[in-house]
């Protein structure tokens, strides 16, 4: 199985795609793919934060949606127009003040539908913090 | 059926302690609380958009997750340390460029738990455009 | 608005294509199909129970997605190869020994995806006991 | 680490207090528990059968339930009072008419709740046909 993009494929494509991601300060960072899958950075950021200096909800739900989608351009290249149909996260500890990774793995790419799985934690920890799954439709001209 | 806190306890309440969510501009704000009620509005920003003028999905999972916070403080006080357990969401429609309606109803406050839904539209129409159930497991000692 | 199917229709549809949840005795009622709206009613049967005379998660689940199931041919048609896609579930209270009524709305229709949400009580009570939403894939030769 | 309760300890157990997941005939059948584990089968049975001999969405979702209870009791020892708060499903293909696989991980077991995932695939293959995450209340009086 090979892959559509590359790292670097990705990152330039959501650079010139979706500059807002990284409004404030570039925290998100494309690790790496691979067929079925991706592996994301969260740098640690003030605008991540909550009181306690645990990351934010917020912040986990769109490193959760974006390493799905970034899994599915792997898998599939610059699908621009597929839309997140649903997520549904589990948060399971609060994350200490550092960085998160994330790694996506998908279920299935059918005609219509990407569906996947995310599984954040600490850098330099094991134990998850936050799980996600999520569909994404994909455009019907493929 | 009375309330612990108004709208504006709430607004006061999450400037003193939540701080973050305003950072780049105030664009949260409380509309109206009642008996397991809360309605919120998310006035439109660059902050908050993707390509194609719509709103992003974090935008909206952002606003969803608050929404429902929000209806626990009315419905029960201050209680910081509630924290959420599980959010699910569904993305119905791609919301224009204007502000976010988030209506949320909850099903149950219990002991440990509280559960609810959440409801978003675009100011000025009626079809939902995001669906939030999510629920918060709530501190102990009360 | 129009409904496509009415409620004798769907249940006679039921009836043919799915025998197999009438298995042991028939407890699933169609009551009320309308416009991106369905009511179902399932009767106190042995074979729903958990220990305590309480209604098991299972019979709950089987009777949310079978109401969705309800709405989507009330407003498209008999659709057979419909299949669900996601459900998710929030357990509420524990339901008594009385048959549960569950009330079903569309949020959506569109060409690939229905998506909606159930909510479900025990007859003669107006407390939700279990909330569902779900998505159903239609068939795409519509 | 040790285990609570072992593969005979739940199934006794399971026959004793939910004799009636086996009403009709016996179909579930724990294969093996570990630490935050459990593996379970479920015989192919007319029952759990759709028109075109898929099995059920609802059976899958019975047998998800069941593996994430099963892996708690393993875990916890006889918890009978845990109750299930969420289970959110993904159904991904349809099975054929074979005994169906489920997997499931804890991602956490907390002093309030426990979280985890099952994947279920159908005997003799390797891809997922469902896949679920669902939390359980514990007891406080443990």
């Amino acid at each position: 199985m090979t892959i559509a993009m590359s790292e670097s494929d990705i990152e330039a494509y959501l650079d010139r795609e979706f500059p807002q991601i990284h409004l404030g300060r570039r925290t998100f960072h494309v690790e790496e793919v691979g067929p079925m899958f991706a592996r994301m950075r969260m740098d640690y950021h003030e605008r991540h934060l909550r009181p306690g200096g645990t990351i934010s909800g917020p912040s986990m739900m769109t490193l959760g949606d974006l390493a799905l989608f970034v899994a599915i351009l792997a898998q599939c290249g610059p699908v621009s127009l597929a839309v997140t149909t649903n997520l549904a996260f589990n948060f399971l500890r609060r994350p200490g003040p550092v960085a998160l990774i994330a790694q996506c793995r998908l279920f299935r790419v059918g005609r219509k539908l990407a569906v996947g799985e995310v599984s954040m934690w600490s850098q330099g920890s094991d134990e998850i913090v936050c799980h996600a799954t999520g569909t994404y439709a994909l455009p019907s001209a493929k």
